[in-house]
C-alpha cells in the first residue's frame, strides 16, 4: 500500500557541447535532482561513461528505484538516427556511428530513446511549456547554428530517416556566403552566432566601437561582442545585426508559408538579442503569406536553462504514449 | 442479391481555370465515364451551375444511381478553408469566400469534400499514383505557378489553417523578383511558366531565336516560345533555362533539408521541360544534405491528364478513412 501511489519518474539526459546534464523529473516537469558535469570531448568512450556516471548518480543521490524509473531520454547535438538509437554524427562531440541508446540501455535496463537535440527541445515546449495548446509548431534555437524541430498534429515530425526539420539548412540566397554543411546561403550561414561574428570580422574597421572592444584582434569578434557595440551606438554593429534579423525574418516567414503552423517558437542564445527578432518581425509582415500570417504565435522559447533535460523528458513520455 | 456486390464509386471534380472536369471513378481509380467543358468565369453562380450539370451529367450517362456514390471530391486551384469547404481565393477564378462544399452537398446530399489542387495531386500520386509505397512525400506542380501538397506519415498535411505547404512561395532570394502574392524572390517567381516568360521578354534580344519565333511582339513570349528556342540553340534561351533550373534545385534542395522526404514527385506543364529538370538535379547535388539526399527519390508525376479528378476521387476515399 505504501508505495502504491509512488509517480511515475523520468531521466532526462543532454549531452551538450560543453556540459552534461542529467536530471529527474515527473510528469509534470518538475525537477527533482539535477546533476551536471563538463562534458570531456577526448573520446566517445571518457563521453560514455562520464553520462552513465551521471545517470548513476541520480540513482543513487535520489534513491530512485529503477522500477519508479518509466525510462531516460537523451538529448544529442548532431545527426541522429532516431530508429536505430545511433548518433550518426555530432558536429562539437566525438561521436560517429555511436549506438549511444542502447549502451545506456543495457548498462540501465529501463526504456532509452534518443533523439537531436532540436526534436528534444521542440518536444519540451509542446509538452512542458509554451506550446502546450497547439498542435502545429516549428521550434527554432538559433545558438552557434539553427536547429529546427517540428511538432505536426500533436506528433514529432522526423521525416523519413529522421533528418528533417534541418531549418538551418534552407537556402535563402544562393550566392550567401558558405555554410558548415558544405552549401552556401543557408540560413544558418546568415543567422547564427558563428554568422555574426563572421560577419563582423569581414567588414569591422578602425571606426567601430566593435575594433575597440576587441582590443584590434580581429579573431576575438563574437556575437556578444556585435550586440555590445550595438547596444552603445555603433553603427556598423547595428548594421550588422539588421541585415542579420532580415535574413531571420525571412526564413521564419518561409517556415510560415510553408507550415501554416500555429505557432513559431524561437529559442537559443540569439533569440534574446531583441534588436534580431524586432528586424525579423517587421520583415515576416513583409512576406508571410496573409492568411498564414494572421494565425501564427510567434514566441520565445519558455523553457530555458533547463529546457535539454525537460525536452529529453518529454522525449521519454512522448515515445511511451504518456503524452498526446 | 443482384446489386450485392456493385463496387462503391467516387465522382472526382476538377475544377480549373480553362477546363472543369468531372469523372466517375472506382476505388482502384479507373474512369467509368468522364465529362469535361470550358470552366465559365464570367461569375461564381454560372460557374456553380456548370459544375453541377457536369456533376449531374455523370449520374445521367452513367446511370449511377446515388446510393452507389461514396462521395464528391473537388479540387480548386487557390486558397480553400478545408474545415469549412471554403474556396477563399483562387487566383485565376471568380470565386471568393464561396462555400463551394456545401451548395455541392445539399444539391447531391452525399458527401462532398472541397481541397485545392496541389493536396489533391498529392493525395492522388500517394494513393493511386507513383507514391503509393511512401508515406513522406512531397509534390510540387509547376505550371502558370508553383503549387505543393504534403503527405506526411500517411496523411495530408494541411496545416494550421488548411494553406500549409505553399513551397512556391518560399523565398529563395530575397532581392529577387516581385511574386504574385506581394512578397519578392519567392520560387514561384524564378521558376514557374510565368517566370520563365517574364525573364525571357527582359532580357530578350534581336539576336535570339526568341525574338525571331515571336516576330518581335515581346508580349508573345510564352515559356514555351523559350523551350522551342533553347532547342533550335539559341544560347540566351538556354541561359535562362539553366538560370531556372538552378532555382527550382535550391527550392527542391530546401524541400529535402526540411522534409527529410521519401519521395519529391513533379507534375505539371514545367516538368516536361527536362533541360530544367536536368539542371535541378545537378543543383540539389550540391546543396541537399547528404543523409537526406541519400533517401529521396525525384521522379516525374504519374498521373497525367486525369491527374486531377482522381485526386479528387483520392480525396474521397481518404477523408472517408477508406484509404490507409
Amino acid at each position: 500500500m505504501v508505495n502504491s501511489r509512488i509517480s511515475p519518474l523520468i531521466i532526462g539526459v543532454d549531452v551538450g557541447a560543453t556540459k552534461t546534464t542529467a536530471a529527474l523529473v515527473d510528469e509534470q516537469a518538475n525537477i527533482l535532482n539535477l546533476n551536471r558535469k563538463s562534458t570531456p570531448t577526448e573520446s566517445s568512450k571518457i563521453l560514455v561513461r562520464n553520462t552513465i556516471e551521471l545517470i548513476e548518480e541520480i540513482f543513487n543521490v535520489s534513491k530512485a528505484c529503477v522500477k519508479n524509473i518509466l525510462g531516460i531520454g537523451l538529448g544529442v547535438a548532431g545527426l541522429m538516427d532516431f530508429q536505430k538509437g545511433i548518433v550518426v554524427f555530432s558536429p562539437n562531440l566525438p561521436l560517429r556511428n555511436l549506438p549511444l541508446r542502447d549502451i545506456v540501455h543495457h548498462h540501465f535496463n529501463v526504456p532509452t530513446f534518443l533523439d537531436n537535440d532540436a526534436n528534444v527541445a521542440a518536444m519540451g515546449e509542446k509538452f512542458f511549456g509554451v506550446g502546450r495548446e497547439v498542435s502545429n509548431l516549428v521550434c527554432l534555437t538559433i545558438g552557434t547554428g539553427i536547429g529546427g524541430g517540428m511538432i505536426i498534429d500533436d506528433r514529432v515530425y522526423r521525416g523519413a530517416g529522421g533528418s528533417a526539420a534541418e531549418i538551418g539548412h534552407m537556402v535563402i540566397d544562393p550566392d550567401g556566403p558558405p555554410c558548415g554543411c558544405g552549401n552556401r546561403g543557408c540560413l544558418e550561414a546568415f543567422a547564427s552566432g558563428t554568422a555574426i561574428a563572421r560577419r563582423a570580422r569581414e567588414v569591422v574597421n578602425e571606426e567601430s566601437i566593435i575594433f575597440r572592444l576587441i582590443r584590434g584582434k580581429i579573431e576575438d569578434i563574437s556575437a556578444e561582442v556585435v550586440v555590445h557595440a550595438a547596444r552603445k551606438g555603433d553603427s556598423l554593429a547595428k548594421r550588422i545585426l539588421r541585415e542579420v534579423g532580415e535574413a531571420l525574418g525571412v526564413g521564419v516567414a518561409n517556415v510560415i508559408n510553408i507550415f501554416n503552423p500555429e505557432m513559431i517558437i524561437i529559442g537559443g542564445g540569439m533569440a534574446e538579442i531583441e534588436e534580431l527578432l524586432t528586424t525579423a518581425r517587421a520583415e515576416i509582415s513583409r512576406r508571410a503569406l496573409a492568411p498564414n500570417l494572421k494565425m501564427v504565435k510567434i514566441v520565445g522559447a519558455s523553457l530555458r536553462t533547463n529546457a535539454g533535460v525537460l525536452g529529453a523528458a518529454a522525449l521519454v513520455l512522448y515515445e511511451l504514449g504518456k503524452l498526446t
